[in-house]
């Protein structure tokens, strides 16, 4: 354990949770020959996912090629019962398998994932019934405010130490960054991110700002140092927190921003501004009323509100290992299911952007520094960790890039509210982004 | 009846029908004094109505000052069947007693109007359940192929001159301009609109695009002179598309445009670009999936798809009045509803733009055109007419002032299209707007 886990353990008084099933790696090994039934369920299972461009080399070394097609990757399984549990789940298997490295893959991981979602999104149209029933994702764990407290603990206190490895230097955004131009750093672009959320909220000296769900920090520190306004942050990560007002104190900016240690269903007072990055995953359908009533109730007549959210280009649940071993009780919303907040609060939507490609380059740059730090990761954790932690990356940018996740920017406010910015042209004048990082 | 209006009815071989009941202007005019319960009754309907700042003048010259509040407005009854009307079916009435002399308004009738949907909009909700029953506005007719026919007609075919009137002179639009800077005039905010609409598909030389409901055609003019893209445009209003073909002729762009006269639904080809401006309110919800299959049939893998629409907050009736006398079948829908078009075809949603108050402006810059060719009008229907038509455009002044309408642009692609435009940066690079028109 480095110094400064073990300084995260003594902070929050608990051990971090490496979640995934920590048997030794590759320890199901099994080298008998594959019955032809396996063989047979290897060519069913591939036509149910649409064919994708891949080759099976088994336990034994058989290379299976069930498509005629050129395969571009190759998947190589351990053990007979790795080929069972794909077909019985593959949703959450083959994370869970990769993790283990029961299942392997050659070929680039992210392009093999967006392979698989491109070809089964096309052939999931095609399921008989009790394939989609029994390939289905299930529903998101509970997101109320004591299980909330666990599903962000689960993921957000692994270690700030963690998280560093990875994230831009800058202010350690876990959120989607903002490549305005196509060539800009990891932290030019979550820099330009910060800059783009303050213009459309339209920020002037002396306005109030309250934060739901507020990471390490680095929004509220970017709208106290750039724009002069104070802000109220809410969070439920306590190693998060600790990071955030280390921050603020060190920036001399803590007379501007209180970091609230609390859900974020206990904001109070009114605000010129709402905004929230990246927590709306989190709060759970069931929660999207209340939230609006607490989005209705903090923002001034005047005000603006904006929320930044992982979505979806309709319904639909998210990815059960995502869900179960990353993020629990996670659900990325369509616009359509994100209207529900702003149709119940009777808010009126000005603007919305989708972001999707941003993130998959955001991922890209995460995962490359993340590969980068491999061994470090292990020694934190141990190599199941890392794998499982490869496995999510490469299957995110995947899913932004096959379209199977969408990033949405949503601006509104009041109906009733007739101070509106008049166009976007604002948001345009200069670029974001800063020069130099 | 002038030449262009006998011209017009030569062509399409039918009468124009103007639409308001004909009965002489203040013919119900009565002058007995007021009973006791007809004062309860007015003291009881601005109750409901959230006490609007108005004063009632009687037909016999009483006035009745309902709240203790300073009156902005007074309202003129010219007989006790309008009170009763007015409190039966207050958004049908208001709209046909005015149109039929039988109320009158002192002060702003926009501003009245406007006064009345903010009072109404808070004091519904503590509507008891059969007042909310009484006074709700009745679900819009249907606009299947034949009837949308009719309904079109109804509106679009009063006659070219009568619209040019009033519209913008550089291209007759009859929908909401961009007032990309406040002092822009009509001609200028309607081309803006035209330019901004063209940046938002990122149109280039050589493209195709179908336009469904081209109106007089000036965004396919505007298309093919500015950005050299061929385009197919539908309407079914006969009246229109023979001034837009005319209008192609005479600026030598009748080989790069095809005015089609047909339904939306009749549209054949694949195109890189989708676009409609005005149309979706008169589509009818039951049509959003068939309007969502015709766009993924007709958007080639990369295309852009724009729908321009009034819209709503949340679902709810169009307004009885205006769906009865101005629009029949039309139905302005939330962004929630417009994401079943979406949802339905699996698009992505990458741009959600709200130009309220552009429409607010652009509606007072027409009733000003309006008000002064008031008497050219009358002469042309009668005054009726004229009165119903300022009732409408004074109302829906109101309405998107007091956020009652939204008008939104939406900007979508298929799901898996990747060349996406980076961001909006390109559509703010220089005005949008003609220095001079």
């Amino acid at each position: 354990m480095t110094q400064s886990t073990a300084q995260k353990t003594e902070q929050t008084g608990q051990q971090p949770k490496p979640h995934v099933l920590n048997l030794p790696l590759g320890a199901a090994r099994v080298d008998r020959e594959p019955h032809s039934y396996e063989r047979w369920l290897i060519a069913k299972l591939m036509r149910m996912a649409g064919s994708p461009p891949i080759r099976f080399r088994l336990w034994n070394g058989d290379v299976i090629e069930p498509n005629g097609q050129e395969a571009r990757f190759v998947l190589q399984l351990t053990d007979p019962k790795a080929l069972y549990s794909l077909v019985a789940n593959p949703n959450l298997a083959f994370g869970d398998l990769y993790s283990a490295g029961r299942l392997d893959v050659e070929g680039e991981l992210p392009d093999l994932m967006e392979a698989l979602y491109r070809s089964v999104h096309a052939a999931r149209q095609s399921w008989p019934k009790w394939l989609d029933a029994l390939w289905r994702n299930h529903n998101p764990r509970s997101t109320g405010i004591s299980e909330a407290k666990e599903n962000i603990h689960h993921h957000y206190d692994l270690g700030n130490e963690f998280y560093r490895l990875w994230l831009d230097r800058a202010e350690m955004q876990y959120t989607c960054a903002y490549y305005e131009q196509p060539d800009l750093t990891l932290e030019q672009a979550q820099l330009a991110k910060l800059e783009h959320v303050c213009r459309k909220l339209r920020l002037k000296p002396g306005m109030t700002v309250v934060e739901a769900g507020c990471g390490w920090g680095g929004l509220a520190r970017y709208m106290a140092r750039h724009y002069g306004v104070r802000v109220h942050s809410y969070n439920i990560s306590r190693e998060q927190l600790a990071y955030a007002r280390e921050e603020a104190r060190q920036q001399k900016l803590d007379h501007l921003i209180d970091y609230v240690e609390d859900d974020y269903r206990n904001i109070e007072g009114q605000y010129d501004a709402f905004v929230s990055i990246g927590m709306l995953e989190h709060v759970g359908k069931e929660n999207y009323p209340a939230l609006s009533d607490l989005i209705k109730r903090s923002l001034k007549p005047d005000g603006i509100a904006l929320l930044h959210s992982i979505g979806r280009n309709r319904p639909m649940l998210m990815n059960a290992w995502i869900e179960k071993r990353i993020f629990p009780g996670a659900y990325p919303p369509s616009i359509g299911e994100f209207m529900e907040i702003c149709e119940h609060g009777d808010f009126s939507v000005l603007d919305v952007e989708n972001l999707r490609l941003h993130y998959a380059q955001t991922l890209t740059h995460w995962m490359e520094r993340f590969d980068e730090n491999k061994d470090r990761v292990s020694e934190m954790y141990d190599e199941h960790f890392t794998r499982a932690w490869r496995m999510y990356l490469a299957g995110s940018i995947a899913a932004f890039q096959a379209g199977a996740l969408q990033l949405f920017q949503v601006v509104f406010t009041h109906g009733d509210n007739n101070h509106l910015p008049r166009n976007r042209q604002d948001l345009y004048i200069t670029p974001a982004a800063p020069e130099d990082v």
